[in-house]
């Protein structure tokens, strides 16, 4: 097959992780007899650098005549002082919306190689953890209207969660879809305690989840949600909750895994396009020094082929790659204890495409 | 002294768990010469069958005419299909809103008798738990205004999260004046990158730490914190935070102590009265059945004295208490481990009050 990859590699360590993401690609293409091509943009800070403005239209135009996007990580202190409106980070806002990506997976899982860096007791661990988030993307706080203003000489600022029932029908149809391919269980995370976007939430889930008769769906508040991803993660299959609930406990999800590095994510819309990142930032502090963990790249690059290009042999060879390399004992610095031995990025990523 | 407390014992376990803290309380006045009134009414679950309403007037005006409130919990399922307006949590809401009591004050710290019930490994908790999270209580997407309308023959909900300049400012001070008591830091944790309110929550915060050169500010995005929690909670001394944000993750903060059970919390305005209650909830489950742990109550018991009587060696004593009965070994259900005895409810209010 010949697939149009658009290539952000954005900020920070994005370049060097996304090198090696093209590397396991080309090789998958060399063996599988398929043709990738690549096309690299501009998002982020470097594209404000450069064109001064995070999103430049060539970049969105390259996306949406691609059949899927890579990207690294945008972002840094470089462009924090920045406005809002004019940060890197908006860049990945523009291009989840103008991509229509509504639907954000994130795996929480231990790799049994790695169970020991999981900031959980092995007493906890030992149920294991193995559920996806499904966190709404384009809709909720971070797409209602943002606004700051005066009002009796001092400032106003205030930011609009907003949803309709169409946006949650749609995610809650991934949620339940996902769970049939898993344990069959949903757990929808809202506070409709508090807020009438979680009441209509609950209300439109429950709707849906009469056409899964055979996924059970449970509902639980956010801050219960908070403390039980800690208390007992092996109750999850899948969570399906709102944007800035997602953006929270996934980021909880992964870091109990204790392997954020390691963890890829696909957003995807009502077509076959997605765009595919690693969970972690940008990590300036480590930028450019070859030492970055590529495999949350690499495994976002697998996820594309599964999702995006229906190439599931493929991307099963590259997560057995990844896994072999781990079971050979090379890690990056992040992933390092006493009994492994530490390689520097590309290394990692030549290792992982060698294994292919 | 003479103090009036009013007694809200709420739902579900709330009246055991308040009865042994007035058991206390109780206790002190005797052994310290004060007299503490109390007088009971009714918010949550139980008020709206008995007056139809989850916050009757006469609730509301004895708190604003106590000295403090002691609350034990509300809600359950019994009220879970009530309209948003008319839930038992209402009344909560509607207490923080009356009360002006925007600084709820919610430590994390891990009991050395209870070690052993945190999620987190040893090689995690050895580094110690000693922190607080203050979140602002009455402002934020809690209090904005909450719609839900039709718009093309669909549903729209929304919740509007806004915060002024004063709102931000005063809590500011309630964290740098915490840090200043203990380890003079204090962490800001919000999502200036996606919301306006936490851009002005941030430059406020900033302009508020000018006036405290002896407090260290950092910031903190709050997808990060909920990993920086699990990861390495030693890092934090005073997390400050707004409405939403605080919910989540003071609810985080408290199960990695591993003992939600026995913390309490405080609410405090511009005067001295304070609301007081346990962080935990009304737990239906267990309700009259004398099993639930009295200690988050009875150590919330210890803050209104702390913090609205002035009465600091009170306090101390209702401390020492607590950490006297634990040591001998006695155990609530939920704190039970295979060197610890058993015993009820109201069992641990007894040798609690009888320890001071
Ligand atoms: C960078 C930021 C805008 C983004 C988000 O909050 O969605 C990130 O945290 C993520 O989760 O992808
Ligand atoms: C019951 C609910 C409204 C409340 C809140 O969200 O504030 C509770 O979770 C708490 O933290 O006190």
């Amino acid at each position: 097959m010949e697939k149009h990859i658009a290539v952000i590699k954005g900020d920070g360590i994005g370049p060097e992780i996304i090198d090696q993401a093209q590397k396991v690609l080309t090789r998958i293409a060399e063996q599988y007899g398929h043709t990738f091509s690549f096309e690299e943009v501009l998002a982020g800070g470097c594209a404000i650098d450069a064109c001064g403005t995070c999103l430049p239209d060539k970049t969105l135009k390259t996306c949406l005549n691609s059949d899927s996007v890579l990207l690294g990580a945008v972002g840094g202190p470089k462009w924090d002082h920045l406005p809002g409106s004019e940060r890197p980070e908006k860049a990945l806002l523009g291009l989840r919306k103008a991509l229509g990506l509504y639907a954000n997976i994130r795996p929480a899982v231990l790799f049994p190689q790695l169970a020991d860096a999981s900031p959980l007791k092995p007493s906890i661990t030992a149920n294991g953890i193995d559920f996806v988030v499904v966190r709404e993307l384009t809709g909720g706080v971070y797409f209602g209207a943002h606004q700051t203003t005066s009002e009796n000489g001092e400032a106003v600022a205030s930011d609009l969660m907003i949803y309709s029932e169409h946006e949650i029908e749609r995610i809650a149809h991934v949620a339940f879809q996902t769970a049939r391919k898993r344990r069959h269980h949903v757990t929808s995370v809202d506070k409709a305690n508090v807020l009438d976007t979680s009441r209509l939430w609950r209300k439109v889930v429950e709707r849906v989840a009469e056409q899964y008769p055979d996924v059970t769906l449970s509902h639980m508040y956010v801050d219960n949600a908070a403390m039980q991803i800690c208390k007992n993660p092996a109750q999850f299959d899948v969570i399906l909750t709102e944007n800035m609930f997602g953006d929270i406990l996934s980021d909880e999800a992964s870091m109990i895994t204790g392997t954020i590095g390691t963890i890829g994510s696909s957003s995807l819309g009502s077509g076959t396009r997605g765009m595919y990142e690693p969970i972690h930032g940008s990590a300036p502090d480590i930028a450019g020094q070859d030492k970055a963990n590529p495999i949350g790249t690499i495994l976002s690059a697998a996820m594309m082929l599964r999702f995006s290009f229906d190439m599931p042999s493929e991307a099963d060879a590259i997560e057995r790659a990844v896994s072999a390399v781990l079971d050979e004992g090379f890690r990056t610095g992040d992933m390092m204890d006493a009994h492994t031995v530490l390689i520097s990025c590309s290394e990692m990523g030549d290792r992982i495409a060698a294994a292919i």
